[in-house]
Order: C-alpha cells, then structure tokens, then sequence
C-alpha cells in the first residue's frame, strides 16, 4: 500500500512569476501564439487565468515541434521588462513538451477577437472558449455567483440543491419538458419555487444556483431553453420591499466583489459595472403611462412590457436618475402566477416586482400567499385543483412565515453587465431551440 | 419613484442573543414546542439555525393563540440561566403572532427524532424537514460542499455549470433518461465528463457542483436517480496520484472546514469526523485477493467490487491502518470507460481509482486519454464511431494537457459521514425508481 498524503501541484501564473524576478521559474500552459521576429520568438502561454509573454531565442534553440496549443513545462528566467503588460517576461531555457495537438485550430483564437459569427463561435465552442476574451466572460460570471453567494451566506442564507425531476410544474405544464420516468410521465422544472417554499420553513432563508429548465418556442437574442437561475426565499418579511432591499444589497457586495477580484477580466473585456448605490422603483401603472406620454406610445398590452417598453423605461430612468437599474413593483394579478400575493388595497394588482438592468429584465420577484385558506381559496377561483398540489400545500397548512422571494437569470444578467448583445454569449454551452451540441 | 437602498433585515439567533445577556431583545421565528409547566410555559422557538429557550409567565398572559409551527416575533429580556443548553433564556414580554398554521402537523417532529419509517419521514419531507436534527444533515451536507469549494477555489479551480440537457451520452445511452427537445431527441446528462474535459483546455482547472441522471433500475439503499455531483478535473497532472493527492486534500481542507463552521450541527447528530492525514492506496487486484484470503470468500467478480467487498474490505484497512477511507488503483479497462488511459506496461487495467469510505464507494477518477489518434483509436476498438462524437473529439484534435479528474455523489458521501444506512437521508427531496414527490 501506498499513502496518499494531500500534497497539490502550485498553479504558477502571472502574479506567482513577478514574485520570482531575476531568478529561474518554472510553470506549465498552453502555447497561445507564437510570433517570430528575427533571431528569436514571442511565445505567449496560456495559464488557467493569463497570458505569460516568454522569449525563445531561436539561434540557439528552435524547438521546431513547439506549436500553437502545444501543451508545455516552461523553465526560463524571470526578466524585468517595462515595456511588456504584465511588466516581465520570460527567458526560455528549456521546453518540455507534454502534449501536442492533432491538428490547427478550425478558428483562429489567439487574437484579441475570435473574428467568427456567434454560430462558428457556438459550433467549435471547446475552442474558441480558450480565447482569452472568451474564457474572461466565464470568469466574471463565476465571480458574480461568488460574491452573491458570499453576501447571502453573510446574510445567514441557506444554500439548497433541489431536484429538476419533478412531479407537475407549480407554474403549470404548457411551457415543461416532459419525460417518462420508470413508466410515469414527469417534468423539468422550470423553476424552484415550490422548493424553496417548502425550504423557507424549514432554514428561514434559502437560495439555490441551478439550473433552470423552459421549453418555451422564443428563438430570441435573450431566451435560453436550459439557464441558470439565482433563487432566492426568505421568511419573516415586513413586505416585498425588503426582497428587493436585499436584491439591491446583493447586488452592491457582489459589484464590489468583482471589483476586487475580478480586475484582469474586467479590465481585459472594458466592462463598465453599474454604480447600485441605490436603486429607484416604480410602479408597473406608472410606468407604462410613464413611456406612454414620454414616447408618444400607444400602450398595446396593459399586463406585461413589450421588449422595446423595457428598453425605453431603462433609458428614461438613466436620464433622470443615473440608475442603470429600476425595480418595476406592483404587476396586475392576472399576469402573475397563482402564489403571488395581492394588495391588501387592490387585488388587481400584486406585492412583486422586475428588476430591469440596462435594457431588460433580469429578476422576477414578490411576496407569496402563506396562508393556508387563502391559497386554496386563489387556487380554486383559478380553476386548479388544490388536492393536485398537497405536497406543495404542507408548507401554508403546517405554518410558514410571511416570505417573498425572486429569481434571476445568470445568462441574461451577465449578458447585461458585459454589454452583449446575444444571451447565448453568456452561455458556456447554450440550449435553444435548434442548439443541443456541443 | 422610492429609492430602494440595500438596507438587509438581520437575523437574531443564539449567538447574537447571547451577547444581549441583561438586555431586551427582538428576534423571529416558528414555535417549536411548548411544554406547559405550573405557572409558566416554556416556548421553544425555531430560528434559521438553533431552537431558542423562552418562558412565558402564563399567569400574566397565556397568549392562547399561541400554537406549534407559529410564526412570532418576540420581544424578550435575555436572562443567564446556567441550566439551559445555551446559557440563557428569554422571558417573554410580548409576543406579535405573524402566521398560523390551518393544521396541526402529521407527524411529530418536535421531539429530539422523528419517529416515523423513512417512508413518512419521506411522504412529509416539507414538515419533517424541520425537525432539528433532520434539518441538520443538510447544513452539513451544505458545509462539506462549501468547504472543498473553497479549497478547490484557493487552489485556482474554476466553477463551471454545464448543461444538463445533452446530445448523446459520452458514457452510453442506456441508463440515460430520455426527452424530446423540440423535435429532437435528448438525454439528461449522466455526468459532466465531456464538458469538463473540454473546459480543460479553457481553464486548465474546474469544477462542478451539479445534478447528475441516472436512470438505472436499482431499488438499493445506497442508489438515487437524480443526486448531486461534485466534479473535477485538472490539467496538467504528471500522473493520476495527483487527483487522489487532490482529492485527499480537499478532504483534508473541508474537515477542518466544518469542524470549524457547523460545529453545532456535528455535535447535534453525534458526527465522528473521519481523520484524513494520509490515505492509503491498494490496487483492486490486490485488494480482492487480501480479501479473499482474509475471509475465505471466492471471487465471483473479477472487474468489480461486490458492495459486501467494499465493506470486507474497509473493515480490513480499518483494522490495519486506521484509515476509515482507502483508494482502490487500477481497476481493470474493460469495466473503464473509453476516455479512461490504460497502463503503459498493462494494457489490462487502467490509470484509475476509486475512494472507499466508511464501507461503500464514494467517488470514481482517473486520468483521461488526451492524446487525440490514441483516443480515436480506442473508440473504433470499442466499436463505437468517432464521428458521433465529433465535438467531444474537439478537446484533443485541438491539443489538450495531460489530465484527469473525478466525480463524486454528495448524498453518498454525506450518508458515510453521518452513519446513515440510506442515501434517501441524505437528500433534501429523493428520487427514485418509486418516489417523484415531493
């Protein structure tokens, strides 16, 4: 028997190397360009997080198997260059090759754009993803997830992972994808939400990273068929604008969070992050009259925003406020699902709300039903069956706390922060309608 | 328009309480039990994490309103009292009542167990989820996860969400759940094996924590159809030691992470923390042949382990070495997939391992094939077409580093580390050959 004692491999990369200036390191990556100049070569590696610029002077040594996404142990000397980014470079004096492609790249790569329609981009997806560009909106996706997680775990919320295999849709079946399960007929789910009810009764507050599941027919530049939602839930609420208070907080720790620790892709992709100092809201009825009188507009559905209604109400807010978000409170009824729970006031409208940023909407939110009688109750003048839905009825029948919750679309967020035009840019592997591969 | 801020409500439990000894304190949440005494009541209310000790003088007001699975508000003075198990209790000055439950709950979940078959438990999950120790298996289940995010993080791992919905299976379409995607036909992805070999070649290392489908017919203690999998790979590896060096210190890292951080719930549910200082290796040839000879059993599988192996087997190590977990090396190539890499000098078994604790198999790694003609060539001798596989083919034509990774099922692992004897225990809301709700 051997032992196995938990010794790792250090990840050298550019701020390991500047440490080791003047002196002989060694690292390991993939060649990402290899320019020749006279007499020696430019050779750039790729590492997990940069570009490492390293001389090989070609008079003494060619390394002629040395070629693009080669992957390679550098040994070379750590030399002080000012006039380099990262401001050194490396001397090569010795390659190691490990691996060797089979053929060139189908797409060129290692400019600064991957110069392709978004369709070649998706198609060799596994390799234009190794563009440094490219690889960079992934990075400041998982840093947003990082600093939210960070800020809900502060906030004593409980992290879940609730199953995508699911009985019958609590937002109904039209829009699900069905599958037969050991000779019963189930259903993707298309949202946690009954979960992370059931769950607020249980931890008080939850949230869950995961995936997402509509099979709505839209072949938009801002529909995915399989996303990654952001959920939250939390109980012991005053009222449903404590949920968007806690929205606008995360969403100022994790700005800040990127900020912190993802400067290099920020930087690298020009992404300008929204101030959230602080976030105005505004009335669903006020707003549409809002558009209506500003843009001489006929308002042509009285439930809902036309994409174009979600771009003008974004630029006005911009131009009186400086906010590049806006909280739309307050949705008629008719429009929002049978949990959401209406003015005391007004049951023609509801306690939620959309959070827009820059042109459209990333977050659907609000205060649910909680009482028992008055959920079964909406859910029979709906027409439903409350004895079809028992299980998800436990949580108001055996007592739960007034709670209120959104979700947010990952894909369609950071598609938002770093000015793309096309959700599927924001998606490492995208489902719709006409994509299943890679 | 009213400007929403970012103020977030705070959450007062045990320890912010404690520092309030003497004073009067505001806090939330659900009753719990009530145990009626002579003249007073004792009120035992459920917050986020812990079960907070109150006294109500029932002489001055009975608040009779006042039932189990309320949600309150109370206001209270926090009195040293050395008997309780927090070192306070509060004396109830009033009570605000913020929700009713329409029924008294099924089961009993305020005792220290639930005393009901794991079926009920089961059937009621939403309810008897929030009994106090049933709900601590998920805090630990959550810790262990954010403990190895962390270190995988701190090593330079990158988080990645891969699609659920996929083409075809990289290991096999038989035991894949199938769904008609638009005219197509799909599959629920089995693991993340493709995606993260080819988001090797973007990051070098990464990381998944996401649903994994299996749609096997297994009706066992220790099978689930949908779970979660903790998934990694890694570049550059000089051998497949260092997954399970890798591995041996993420578990190294997330023990000391949750003896740290959910110490309450560890000792809630009486947990003995596995000690991970090294972990023995053993080849699955030698280690079938020590088992055979130990306890005179014959050998009826020569490419697997039975389960009652793994469990002869973890007692022999136990017993040797200390060790309650054990890498098994080498299992044989015809039971490894095709991307598994064979031995140089032995074609017959493969660069591979399995983790063993406490009696049953936790995780699956090895290193992967990365050479493109030689992983072509393996695939025609397995009879299957290279063609089908074309975008997975992607990762090596395009030069790819040496690399290999692992998956592992987390309700697993979190029943070995609880000492539960069924899987079902350790998954929020189970899926199985018979169970779609809740």
């Amino acid at each position: 028997m051997n032992n196995i004692v938990g010794k790792t491999i250090e990840v050298i990369e550019e701020k390991e190397l500047r440490e080791k200036l003047g002196s002989i390191a060694e690292f390991t990556g993939a060649v990402y360009k290899i320019r020749k100049m006279s007499g020696f070569s430019f050779v750039i590696i790729r590492t997990a997080r940069n570009l490492i610029q390293c001389v090989l002077d070609t008079s003494k040594c060619s390394y002629e198997e040395l070629c693009e996404n080669a992957c390679v142990r550098i040994k070379g000397m750590v030399r002080k260059e000012e006039r380099a980014r990262a401001g050194f470079e490396i001397d090569i004096l010795e390659v190691e090759i490990l691996s060797q492609p089979a053929a060139e790249s189908p797409v060129v790569i290692n400019n600064k754009e991957v110069k392709a329609s978004l369709e070649t981009k998706l198609d060799y997806r596994p390799v234009t993803l190794r563009n440094h560009k490219e690889r960079a909106v992934f990075k400041i996706q998982e840093g947003f997830i990082n600093g939210a997680r960070e800020f809900l775990r502060n906030q004593k919320f409980t992290e879940i992972h609730t199953p995508k295999i699911v009985f019958a849709g609590v937002e109904g079946g039209a829009n699900m994808f069905s599958l037969e399960y050991f000779g019963k007929e189930a259903y993707l789910a298309q949202s946690p939400q009954a979960f992370k009810q059931m769950m607020v009764g249980v931890y008080d507050r939850v949230f869950e990273v995961g995936a997402v599941y509509r099979a709505e027919k839209h072949d938009t530049a801002r529909h995915l068929n399989e996303y990654m939602g952001l959920d939250l839930e939390m109980g012991y609420i005053n009222s449903f604008y404590d949920i968007m208070e806690t929205e606008t907080a995360m969403l100022q720790y994790s700005m800040a969070y990127l900020k912190d620790n993802y400067k290099e892709e920020l930087e690298l992709l020009s992404v300008s992050l929204p101030v959230v100092e602080e976030i105005p809201a505004i009335s669903f009825q006020e707003a549409k009259e809002w558009i209506q009188k500003e843009f001489n507009r006929e308002i042509a559905d009285f439930y809902d925003f036309e994409p174009e209604e979600e771009r003008l109400l974004c630029q006005l807010v911009k131009e009186k406020t400086g906010s590049e978000f806006i909280f739309v409170t307050h949705y008629p009824t008719a429009k929002r699902p049978f949990y959401a729970m209406e003015e005391e006031n007004n049951k023609e409208v509801t306690k939620s709300f959309d959070l827009l940023f820059r042109g459209i909407e990333v977050t659907t939110g609000g205060q649910r039903i909680h009482d028992y009688h008055a959920q079964v109750e909406k859910m029979v003048a709906r027409g439903m069956n409350p004895e079809a839905f028992e299980s998800y009825l436990m949580l108001h029948k055996y007592g739960i706390a007034p709670h209120g919750g959104l979700g947010m679309g990952v894909e369609r967020f950071t598609m938002s922060l770093l000015g793309k035009n096309n959700v599927r840019e924001a998606a490492l592997f995208p489902r719709d309608m006409n994509r299943l591969v890679p």
